[in-house]
């Protein structure tokens, strides 16, 4: 019986150009090529495409490809997630020597591995991203992280009020906060002393960061709540993030609402992948198994 | 328009006898009479049976209550929460002056808050239970907010292993670990520095005590997870505790299963309850309003 | 028998302008005149001299006072203690209603506390300033709470190492470091997780702020410490900020030295003055006492 | 120019038997041998008498030693540190495998070290005792690491208030209190969230364990304080453990005063010794140099 491949436009990205990725990138070209893939890639590996006969593709060409390669690190993973995988399109991360919590595939493996993925051996990972809008505008920013409320500077105290589904939580002054899914609890959130949370969890983490009050705690809410952060007057100026990324202006008075999506993302993993290795490796936890 | 009871038998109950109790025990009585509701009363309000012409009963009789209204703090809870509240019959807590997070009426409102119920008006806030089972014997033990294997002795090292849908998970050594429901996130667990959960967020906490490990931060896994724990050979003995309620010992080899009841606890609120606002009276929370 | 007067000149400071400072400031003015101490007020204070028959006085004046009373919170004394406390002026502090770790004198008890500490009666709280110079320049900043090192942005790593007396301690990567005295263990460092610390404690607290490292305990050396702290090539640009007030930019290579300085400030407090007292009241320390 | 022993009488002793210990304690008896050293080994090593002409000796005799080579772990050296080190006897720690922060010395390199130290070719570290007394009762409990007041079963609550040289400080109610030395500050302390100290920092500190109260924060105090602990009535027994070794009963009532001793314990290192190495090694610091 002949196997049917499961994805027939693949692209392979990378975020930046250099040469450990160009070799990788040309060996997934070239198991993909071998399979019968239609294979793109992005700007970064213009240099690959004579020896494997791949084409280089816009963003508009990228948006149709059945399945994303990212080449790079969890940071790299994050950008074509909030680009691609939240058109649907499923990501699948391959990392350049230190396994990601997202870029989970060494490239040692790759060709056994790039191959029964595309023959639909893997595992689906759904993941939400958390959008934010201020004072109700209509085009919402993404983050499959956190997205951080923060004075911008250090020791500079800004003062907002939160409620959950319309009810009034606390009052709070802190250096900021942040707002992170299960995804993001691997992330900047954990190096702020919040809990790792299983990505099947359906919670939101709320973390105060350098707060002037006696309760610190983080609090988790479920993941379809309406959380409002309003921004109260103060002096100092707040800058809102998205994964550390883009940067936006507060004001007194905004009012930021931050939602799970209504669409999720979805990771590509091979069959064995599972999250508490990934913490076992990333975390330092002890492993011994006897 | 004739209003209808929404309760015909109700139960009113104490885990101890005083003074304060027995006033409050008195004020339910009648309150329920005057509406026409049958009222149990448990022994430990017997005093009030000549007056209120209620009457005690027993534990089978107890059984058969539609409600049972339980006056004390959130331990009184736990307890016949676990007894009745693990059969189906929904709780109402009368805290004697500090609000609790589950005795949340304050006996001031009582005749108003215990009408409305009684006719119906009222939040229902449905709790799992955690339940464990050690080397698969039949009957396991309950508890409403937490687990806690520990070595029964402080600075004394426990070492387990631990397994998330026959996933493994790490093994550790420390005093003792916390295996708590987001009800159980506001006791024991938060004085260990456990994040506070929603009661809507369906997952369950590990949080290990004084760990001998660099990382320690708590883990967040679906409540539908089964969570098993072997006991790792060591001179010292660990016990496992119910809601610090019952104590039971363990032996090296030992296997531990834990997981959410396939029943729910029902507590009963005031329509304009809230988390949030017990969250901000118990824990300190700033709740400055403008 | 005459009293004799412990201050001959004393200056009368604030750093803000406002009505209530100015009532405070004249009560203060009329004391010490009653008790033929000369005073001075600074230029924030101009509009007390007419009723007062004080005279405001530039910088040069007010260095000759031999005690320095300023109104208003612990933001306030930090900089006056910087500018004139670290000359070997005294420092008092009078609050604004809340009580300050640094500013512990309530305005209702004015006149008997300044009467008795012009006569003598008081308590010296000897605290140490932290200098930091940036490759041996020869001007040191100094701050009497925090250093912090930072890379001036939210979740932007910088990467540097600890030398302790010419030891190395660490390579870390965080979003920024702390190093704090005794006095700055209740305030920016608190909130960060850093340890509370008597003032006679002779001891540097480094706190890292989000380290992207499993060992994230304080540390605490002694205070005649040489700490170095060499910034590690990276693309984020680092700040040196000195009790949140200036803020020298770093760059890669750099190497801080910070040290306590060689001079004390001296904070007079009431006789009865006590540190604990100061936290319960500012920290929600349970007090009771039987 | 012949070198001069700076030890006459050396004791080997270790708190187990076993092969690998006896091994180098016939190492540590032979290079002491070939330097005319006499050499006392405790009844732990009676195996390696005959062939290396040492003799074991009672405790009487091991006190009369000029140096103690403890073979062994960290806790090993806490047991002969109470009882041999507390009398002035300097004590060196091998240690069988693992690095330790008391027991620093490895197995490998034990001739040319010890031969260097017997020559005086080491260096000397100071580090207090804490001691203990119950209701001024005369003969004080000594511990090297930590005094632990607890309720002796997990989530049971002690209450209790401490005062620090006769000043009220706060009346807590928690599972238990951590007092720890500097030295105790790399061991359960740490675990329980306690910052690390240089063993050069001369301060106490205080740390409670799952305390019912919102400020959690460790506090520091000099060490030359007066700790005095009182136990406020309540059901729960208490227990104070030293060392996590002796196990004492407390009652209503009852004052602990813990204070750090008046002698010092000195142990001796290889003069490249320095506490970060070592807090590298055990912590997972990472330590990379450039």
């Amino acid at each position: 019986m002949k196997l049917k491949l499961k994805f027939k436009k693949i692209a392979i990205c990378a975020s930046q150009k250099n040469n450990q990725i160009d070799e990788i990138a040309k060996q997934c070209c070239e198991v993909l090529k071998s399979l019968d893939v239609i294979v793109y890639v992005n700007d970064n590996l213009s240099s690959v495409v004579n020896s494997t006969k791949s084409k280089v593709v816009n963003d508009k060409t990228l948006k149709q490809a059945d399945l994303m390669v990212v080449i790079g690190g969890d940071g790299s993973i994050l950008g074509f997630a909030r680009r691609f995988g939240s058109l649907g399109i499923p990501l699948l991360g391959i990392n350049l020597g230190n396994l990601g919590f997202l870029a989970d595939i060494a490239p040692e493996n790759l060709t056994s591995i790039l191959t029964d993925i595309a023959y639909g051996k893997f595992k689906k990972d759904k993941r939400f991203f958390l959008e934010a809008s201020i004072n109700s505008e209509k085009r919402p920013y993404i983050a499959l992280n956190e997205i951080v409320i923060h004075s911008g500077k250090v020791a500079q105290l800004i003062e907002y009020e939160v409620f959950i589904d319309e009810v009034f939580v606390y009052r709070q002054r802190a250096d900021g906060l942040i707002i992170n899914s299960p995804t993001g609890s691997t992330a900047y959130s954990l190096s702020g002393g919040g809990p790792i949370i299983h990505p099947d969890v359906k919670a939101i983490t709320l973390l105060p960061m350098f707060p002037h009050s006696l309760s610190t705690s983080p609090l988790l809410v479920k993941d379809t709540s309406n959380i409002e952060i309003v921004m109260i007057g103060s002096k100092n100026k707040a800058t809102l993030s998205m994964d550390s990324h883009n940067s936006l202006s507060l004001k007194k008075g905004d009012s930021i609402l931050i939602q799970k999506t209504s669409y999720d993302l979805t990771l590509i993993h091979p069959r064995d992948h599972n999250f508490f290795s990934a913490c076992r490796n990333k975390l330092g936890w002890s492993s011994a198994i006897t």
